[in-house]
């Protein structure tokens, strides 16, 4: 049976890409080797890293504007580390948004004040605070696109004169912006551009250098920079299927293509969810996110039955994460529409059931 | 035409494994989902990495001994890091047998006060050091088994009072030892475990939470331990791989099998390099490497047509390490004998024709 998968990350990637990074594991550049087994070093995987960067700056419109792209390892949590390492001197604000906000700003503390500008803790997190000030004599402003656990996504972003900083995890590559707002951007892979196991960082090399700690070669993102992201071995495999995630991308015709029909995607689930009477949509209604729709039944004693009917029509991951229940449907880049239109089918029927 | 796969890592795996791991990115537990698409919390692949966890500590004999075991990110370089934030009070001994070892040097130096017990530095690496004092009243002492780049290799391994840290990236799994004289034992997974992207940490757990700092997160191996290496999304495929590679081994019959067959490539290896006039051994004979024979042509004219010859009979990766040249033959868990008779043939046959 085909499935319809929701999750929330790891999270499905286009079949074509799978394919290609199957046959890579057994045959990689037709050379008879897996791409498991060759250097880091050699060539056909020196292109890989190359092209990979190099998509990057094109899809987000960054080309020859003084960025420079990293795929590194340990998700987006070594991030929160490695910004406070790279650009925390006196200190820092941050907006927090989420289970994620909240742990880079538990990490960064370690090394310098923290200040959080707004917070919608008290609410948990069901909107995205707003007309707060960014003191312009911080070292930095930090806050987080989209917030995968309860759904919520920033829909602009503040005008700041320091550096700004933001982890765009879950809702990289689905929508445009003007990237070039913003000084550094970080994303775990596992979202909208690969498998886990590579985290996506891009950076103005400008605002780098300015720290007086002494910091780690590893955590250090000159370092990286000046070895091309191969300061150690890096994650063959993930840097490779992320590459063929965004060569996928831009034949589709780029963030702008990919933003059409994301669109259509969220209409079509957040329409059902505030006509059907039998839901009720988790997150603030100006704040809702575009790739993860949370919800809840409002009579629970549907569940085993909206839960089979879901399993019958092969819907995947729809389970909220466990701190706030309920369901999320996970629209990431490469989940088709159809997806969408099985799911919402589903939540009509129970409608017509109950 | 068949590949001889000597490259020094990442590096050959069991053929399969490659398929097993290939099928998986299509369709993983016959769910119709990819291995890459799936929650790292979903049943099948908290399995894969507890069944990973189990086959680590019974291959190295240590269950039941105090041991946990981890899979992270970030390589072997990222635990230089993580091993002094969460040890290094005032003070550790490290033995110096190769850049990797210096890089780790560097690393804690940042933390905390460092000692050289002994080098090998003004010798290009070419030997281990012994008959070294190591002060009981240090934090920690840290050695590293094998230099892939130099190819020698730790035969014995101190007495020792305080905890015994030691990077075995490059061959674990390889031969016998007593593991639990061993504290903290690390590996990058990219020579005998699996794919680059997983860093194997076995840590003896009453060695943790004796040191002062406030130690970040996900640095933090009693975090990580607390949460099952999950305390943010791990990298599925490479310790889906690993796990994989460490059933292949323990089908084999462990490292007790895989040692004979180690033994045998390494004396044909090194009687070749003895025998034939046209080469010489890098290493001190007392100290080479099992895992890797590095050499040289005595005369370079003969490098063109040696070159050739390996590449017309399927050698791949060969070449020695960019800081000392020559030749190096990496001969991992996962390369058949019958890689070694070949290049061994080669070499043999440059011996007639010069």
């Amino acid at each position: 049976m085909k499935k319809h998968n929701f999750s929330a990350g790891p999270s499905i990637l286009p079949p074509e890409v799978l394919l290609q990074a199957s046959e890579a594991v057994l045959n990689f550049n037709d050379d008879n080797l897996s791409l498991l087994e060759i250097s880091h070093r050699s060539k056909p995987f020196v292109d890989v890293m190359e092209k990979a960067r190099a998509l990057v700056l094109e899809l987000l419109n960054l080309e020859g504007k003084g960025y420079k792209v990293l795929f590194l390892q340990g998700g987006a949590s070594t991030q929160f580390l490695m910004v406070a390492l790279n650009l925390l001197e006196k200190r820092a604000g941050y907006l927090n948004t989420g289970s994620w906000s909240d742990k880079a700003i538990a990490e960064a503390k370690i090394y310098d004040d923290i200040y959080e500008v707004a917070s919608s803790k008290e609410a948990k997190y069901n909107y995205i605070p707003k007309g707060y000030d960014i003191p312009s004599d911080y070292d930095y402003f930090h806050c987080t696109s989209n917030n995968t656990i309860f759904g919520t996504q920033m829909k602009e972003f503040p005008k700041c004169s320091i550096p700004l900083i933001c982890d765009m995890s879950s809702d990289i590559f689905s929508r445009q912006l003007d990237f070039t707002k913003f000084d550094l951007i970080y994303a775990g892979a596992q979202k909208n551009m690969g498998p886990a196991g590579t985290t996506l960082v891009v950076v103005k090399e400008d605002i780098l250098g300015k720290v007086s700690r002494k910091i780690p070669s590893i955590m250090d993102y000159k370092v990286q920079i000046s070895k091309s992201s191969m300061y150690n071995t890096p994650p063959v495999f993930a840097v490779y299927t992320s590459m063929l995630t965004l060569e996928w991308l831009k034949n589709l015709g780029g963030i702008q293509a990919i933003e059409k029909v994301n669109d259509i995607k969220a209409r079509l689930m957040y329409s059902e969810i505030d006509l059907n009477p039998l839901f009720k949509g988790y997150a603030s209604k100006g704040d809702r996110s575009f790739m993860n729709a949370t919800f809840n039944l409002i009579n629970d004693d549907l569940k085993e039955t909206f839960d089979t009917m879901c399993r019958e029509g092969g819907i995947s991951g729809l389970n909220g994460h466990r701190s706030i229940g309920g369901y999320r449907a996970s629209m990431y880049n490469a989940l088709p529409l159809e997806s969408v239109q099985v799911l919402v089918e589903i939540m009509s029927e129970l409608e017509t059931k109950a």
